[in-house]
């Protein structure tokens, strides 16, 4: 049985920190690659947490991504900040443009956030999690690795695209989704493979189009979207807005870049930032006041809110540390001391 | 066996600009509301067709829809383009500010819509696809009555919260969705108990906050969203940002405003306009040709477009005529000649 070892955030912080500076990046790189993870760690978000820590430094180590990348704002004068990667992470290059694109949605009302040329492994709720608490809705989007057909077809064209929103919430965490366009995460139908289990229906086609519940077939055809035709519809646009609109490339694209392989290509990011106080200004309301009413009636009768289980996670997190295993910690003295150094490459 | 009449689209249009007209609208809110009603009824979209005249007049004859409001725009200097409906419909609200809409996006690379105080009956793709055809990306959301509980709920808090979106494409009709953000319409559960037939589950629960397959049990509960707890948090975004955002209503409130009854109540509703001319600038790329590759590699493997349906009816309503029955050849001209008179109250 592995004994279970609560780490305060802080330390983990800057443990992770610490790792990422070892490994070349610059130290503004590094402690925003540093907190995306520390901070999924924490909500027990554990697919983006420390896991993520060994991809990050096998990416750096091999030259696709660029440690000390200095990201370029270009503010213009319209209602979109762009933001050059230049190779790097996305969350740099987020942290560089938040408080211009935060003040020009205060500005403007509403305001867009484009992310060029990033490395992108991070969940979404971060980003506008953080908006959120500066008092801004925010809508986020961006392509991934076409594993999914669309609704009607038979051959992997989207992304398992993810999409999230906040929306600020005055004396509470903001209210935020995030979750993946396809029905299941990728790692789910792996993990039924691996235990030799069928899958449910409606996860996967196999490579004829045909509806499956091999995971091996699945693996070897298409992922489904959520929601039937209305969640494909829904991730097309996203390939649309957060890929195409943007110049950037599309979930097609980033698979053929990488030779098939789920690593991480260069693609863009969008996240929209919205003002509730500008937009409702004229209507003498509260907008924000509005929002707890229906957001505190879901919690009346029950409903959870889609980010409870991760917010409840971090106040255990912050209160005892965050709990991990003996291998966790082990692989963190490691990477910590030795980098990618004596692992299997 | 009803004969079938093929009414050429134009003079479809005049014969339902018409009965606005007779009924007291001015020729700019009789000709916005004849053009999503003809326009639905062209592409064989018969829930938002002629079968819409009857309601809009009895709300105008019930004094709860203004026929000569003249809706005001406010260009304001941001972002967003508010347009007070002043109790009127919506479409005349968004004909009189669509072209400063447009401008301001191509000025800026992303701008909202406004429109408040207005009553909505109409489809959400007329106004996305009206902009695509303009070279703009829009996506279009509103809330409606409270018939729907959020997952994990008992009680119904949200609406059936449609959303659309509208991507151009130079050589083609636009790439148009539009769906409610419910499992299924109202209505097809109020044809099920017509019909005495269970309905399938996940469509609904009862009062009690149970699953259910019994209609009636289902209109006296609660419907559920598409896509399980990812449409919840979809139709959740929609109340926030076109409701509580816009300080306008949200669905609980409007169904509360109309005494628990689906007829129009007055509230608001919110249009993103983008720019991928100005998104993709920087880039070097041609957004619309990057959308091409994707949206021409969903027919190639034969998985259709949302609109697809819609357009081939449009097509030959336009070379045969609009085909309707003669019970609603007789009904346009019962219309024409007495309005409501002589109708059941």
């Amino acid at each position: 049985m592995s004994e279970i070892h609560h780490i305060p955030v802080e330390t983990l912080r800057q443990q992770v920190t610490g790792i990422f500076r070892n490994a070349g990046m610059t130290a503004a790189n590094a402690a925003a690659v540093a907190d995306v993870i520390t901070d999924a760690e924490r909500d027990s978000c554990k697919s983006h947490g420390i896991y993520r820590i060994e991809g990050c430094l096998r990416v750096i180590a091999a030259g696709r991504a660029s440690p000390d990348a200095i990201p370029r704002v270009l503010e213009g004068d319209t209602a979109i900040i762009e933001v050059e990667a230049k190779g790097g992470f996305s969350n740099p290059a987020f942290e560089a443009a938040r408080a211009t694109l935060a003040a020009r949605a205060r500005k403007l009302g509403l305001a867009a956030l484009v992310i060029r040329d990033c490395l992108h492994f991070s969940a979404l709720w971060h980003d506008v999690e953080v908006l959120a608490g500066e008092g801004l809705a925010a809508l986020s989007m961006c392509p991934s690795y076409a594993f999914v057909a669309p609704a009607g077809g038979t051959k992997p064209l989207l992304g398992t695209n993810p999409m999230a929103f906040g929306w600020p919430r005055p004396k509470d965490h903001p209210y935020v989704y995030d979750f993946a366009t396809s029905m299941v995460a990728r790692g789910e139908i792996e993990l039924h493979r691996q235990a030799g289990k069928p899958i449910p229906e409606g996860w996967a086609i196999d490579a004829e189009g045909h509806a499956t519940t091999d995971p091996e077939a699945a693996l070897a055809g298409s992922m489904l979207t959520f929601g039937g035709h209305k969640g494909s519809a829904i991730s097309t646009m996203i390939e649309l807005l957060s890929g195409a609109m943007l110049g950037e490339i599309m979930s097609k694209e980033a698979l053929e870049a990488t030779g098939g392989k789920a690593v991480l290509p260069r693609h863009g990011a969008l996240i929209l930032a919205f003002s509730p106080e500008v937009f409702a200004r004229r209507s003498g309301r509260d907008p924000l006041a509005e929002g707890e009413r229906l957001l505190q009636a879901f919690n009346l009768q029950g409903a959870r809110l889609p980010s409870q289980r991760r917010f409840a996670a971090r106040a255990l997190s912050l209160e005892k540390g965050v709990p991990l295993t003996t291998a966790e910690v082990d692989r963190l003295a490691h990477f910590r001391e030795h980098g990618l150094r004596g692992l299997e490459t």
